[in-house]
């Protein structure tokens, strides 16, 4: 075992996404505190069966929680439990289920068809839904609307408004759908929407969110919040099926209450959009680059050129780009990124840009 | 938040089972080390890199790994990614895969069917093995055997010999079959055999292991050991696809290198092992109380009185009763079972049965 | 394209299976009726719209009916629909769902555990049952059980009495299980009994029957009965995406209306069961054959020497043996077995035996 | 049991869909000749064991056949044969495998992923194919590209030439991808390209194909044909866990030998293909009335006004309108449509368009 933290080099500066990131603080004191001593496996510990009552209380509302490792799973057993076999998911095509979770929603559900959405900003077009929502509905050759899923924050950095998820509520509603939030940044949105979790979930309809935490601050939890408690037996029985019930899962849900104490979720997200504010401001006085997408949150898409993103490389700075098109770069911010560290990325991009 | 650890009352002595236990302070330190600072995701930091090294070292010969956070998805996985859609995985009835996974074999195969082959000892009689291997083969309308997979140490706290396990192999090699170990307990099973882990498994055929870790000192992490490397790419898509693949992998990593460092995977296996002996040991001096199950293990069956159950229970000792039987107590220890903890059981065992 | 028929030549004399017989003289007209015309396709025509009623007055109570090609489709259709993706059918371990489909329950429903029961001549022992229904409930560690699955006639050919039958349902009704029957050879039990096909089915407690129609003169069509309605939805949905809704679904129509016209089903079944006494009869006269399983069925099991099965052999009569034991020959008889084949074959038999 | 065929009252004259259409008088007296007599279940009977070897003789090269009664059973099965479970099958939006099998893909393969490549008259466009294939390939996260799967003829009457269906099977070659064709309406294909079966498939590079024949003629029937043949072991036990394993497989196999002896398969279709003709030359005479989509094949897709809709009703035409946007007709022939009938549609047409 070497004794140094190997990670990356130090010159470095990491803004390829958020889940480069190490711990919050926090959470790692937390974990440290209850990694000794015995505790009753598979969620029956003191702290674990606390934690539907405090997340009740951070939601406004009775929810019931299970807790799993990643957010694909989170994703994955929402879906798989609030559709039929043979019912379809509605999304928007730019979505995580959709893109980069190698089909888990279609293996978690035996094969429930992803239908797009098309939108605006990567959201939902709650009109086009409605239509959509209307088609072949009761003719047996054709998979049936079953659940709306939102990614709240966007793979863009968009947020959905309050009219906006209202709005698909409202169609769910109308179309006995049910309504599922990807929430891997939703503190984020919370952020950039300056609302309540509770307004931005089940008072606009939603039924069942993921909430992110790995991506935050956490080593690796996310939430299922379920606002539509019934369907908690469901995914319980699936959790353990797809081997995701943890037997320690003390260390899971030490995570998550050392995320929602004094707020720190919500900090560590605040921090993170304002280090991705400070960027676009910086950009948007530059000439040459291009912000794209709208963004309030800790992602920043710009377009430099082959030149300038080859400096920024050789300054340090990682970060992906080409893939969403030429010379289009993606920036994401964390809780832990540095205002220094986005001074010299500006003064780097302004110098080359001059 | 609560300042002090919850857990269990501290009066308490656990012998429930080696998952109420924490965590070994190597492994905690270890993540302590790493938690702050940059690392790629998904496996490809440093750390992660080196394991497949790390671990073929451990095995004197080339292995590839794949991490996961729970032992039912270890198994899963390897079943899956070794049987056909209309094959069968042979195995024990008392085996964890069959009772205590809630049917993820099935579920992460799309319905590969589990054949029970009996044998004392909860261990599979290689005979009968053979000569179910060879039913219907060829034969459309039955699924087919794909798949043998053995429990090491088992459900009972037995182990196969060496020559058990090449016996089984022998088989697998004559009727064209994979082999799998689920090790959840593997180093208590290596440390009651006194051999190398290599002897235990590849030197005996084996294909695939997953190889525990949680149960003995980790938070949560077994490492999927391909001996048959041809696999990793399947297993690597599918462990994506059922949400299992952590964005932090580092924090799954550290668990691993500091559990293989220094032998702490070993160390801490003597340790549960030689506290079963104690008790043992104990117990065989006491008449009336009756051990059950041959077992070289942390794992211990034996039968007493209910009144003796009960007053255990008094004295602040934990365990399972009355599932496998009248008055039957299953009995487990762990990495951080202590002494005078067995000494103050066996003490009032010994009184309650004068 | 030859002009003569090929089957078997003409000399041999099958008592293999059920499933090799041609088709009902009643059942070919039919089809021959309606072959040429339009028709409204995948169920809409007319004479398919009518079988609901058709079938309901057979029954004697509303029922929904869904028709397939096969009885795997049938049975695994139920199971599929009656059970959480996480459930157990519970069934004997003789039953064709387990040993003679190749995992398609497990298929159709992603992954159902088939949980044996056992019991005296292929029989689920309602005691038994409800043992094993009372284990683990709501352990999400452990499958729970949701559909008992019982065979009438069995695959050796006894039959549940309507007791039998009544008691299970009561298992059932206890503890809030489902209750399917599989009932490839049906009509052959409902003759063995002298019963109603409503005493035999929901009238003890069945909420949805396999009820089967290829064995006993039909081309390919078994028939989804359902006395639980509301499954109807799920189960055509299922039907669809799995394949088996024909197009030209009046050709599985024109079966089964010809099949239940004026009791065609059960004078078929009559017949065969007629043979099958003629058999035993027949074969109990004889010293040195064996008969095995008390069967009032289509289904004749008995015990022979070598001598004697290659003596029959050789005279054209063609069935399995050996498959069950050594010696032992499965004798099977249908609608259109003649009593001279029969005669003559216990001529040979005893002729062999003296 | 009525006499009196029911089907549709005789004034009605249907171009709905080819399905509608009742059996041709060969295959019909096919199946009665093999209707009586003992046969070989489950494929075993000698009719079916010569499919083989007569179905090589029209592809002119050594291929296996796997019969299904229905083409959703046929293309689903094979993608689910040619793709891993993590594995996407490239289509065209327009295809049925993606709009009208309710996700038989999906359930057949345990949830592999359809993604769908555009390209104009609802043909898949090669240059697009190719980018795609190349996207992501090796990336965990994403599904992988595994199988190509055209429609010949498509949905719109539309047909590959022979270029498009060779620049399709070079795309999969390089980019080491299974090519499979959907040949639901493949006689009209055949017909309207003048063309060898041969060169319509593994002459392009096509691995695997549905030849269809319900549409054409039988009662319920496809064919699964298999270039390369080393899918057939895993495409039998996969169809009978599908429960697409007829027990009478005779019935399948009459109807298969009949369809292609004496070249019916291909005269069916030319007729149904010259009706269509027929009525694309009438149509395209008639002003007021606009052809829609290139057909070559026996679907015309037609705008016409919503009073001539109606007109044609009236006069007992039956067809599909408005489902493909505002007055868009969809005309469908079959092999039994008559001339005299096309002739009075085209009247009424001309009429109503005066």
């Amino acid at each position: 075992m070497t004794n140094s933290p190997l990670a990356t080099p130090k010159k470095t500066i990491g803004l390829t996404s958020d889940n480069i990131a190490g711990v919050s603080p926090q959470i790692l004191q937390h974990l440290i505190e209850f990694s000794a001593g015995d505790a009753t496996p598979y969620g029956n510990d003191e702290l674990s069966l606390q934690l539907d009552r405090k997340m009740s209380e951070l939601f406004e509302t009775d929810v019931a929680v299970v807790l799993v490792p990643t957010g694909t799973a989170a994703n994955s057993l929402c879906l798989a439990a609030m559709s039929p076999a043979w019912g379809a998911v509605l999304c928007h095509p730019n979505s995580h289920i959709n893109n980069d979770e190698c089909g888990a929603p279609e293996f978690f559900s035996n094969g429930v068809k992803l239908l797009t959405i098309d939108g605006d900003d990567s959201k939902i077009n709650p009109v086009k839904l409605a239509q959509r929502a209307t088609l072949k509905i009761g003719d047996v050759h054709t998979v049936q609307p079953a659940v709306v899923s939102v990614t709240q924050a966007t793979e863009t950095g968009s947020v959905y408004t309050l009219d906006e998820l209202r709005a698909i509520g409202d169609v769910c509603k109308s179309h006995n759908l049910k309504y599922h939030m990807d929430g891997a940044r939703f503190a984020n949105a919370v952020d950039a929407l300056g609302c309540t979790p509770a307004e931005m979930t089940w008072k606009a309809g939603v039924d069942a969110l993921s909430f992110g935490a790995t991506k935050n601050g956490a080593f690796g939890v996310e939430v299922i919040v379920l606002f539509d408690t019934s369907l908690k037996n469901e995914i319980e029985y699936r959790r353990k099926r797809a081997g995701h019930l943890m037997s320690k899962m003390r260390f899971l849900s030490t995570q998550i209450d050392a995320y929602i104490t004094d707020n720190l979720w919500l900090t560590n997200a605040q921090h993170a959009n304002a280090m991705a504010t400070k960027l676009r401001e910086g950009i948007s006085a530059i000439e040459g680059v291009e912000l794209l997408h709208p963004s309030k949150t800790n992602i920043v898409f710009c377009k430099m050129s082959p030149i300038t993103i080859a400096t920024l490389h050789e300054h340090g700075f990682e970060f992906l780009s080409n893939r969403w098109g030429d010379g289009v770069a993606r920036l994401v911010t964390n809780f832990a990124t540095k205002a220094e560290d986005i001074d010299a990325f500006i003064a780097v991009l302004a110098a080359s840009n001059k």
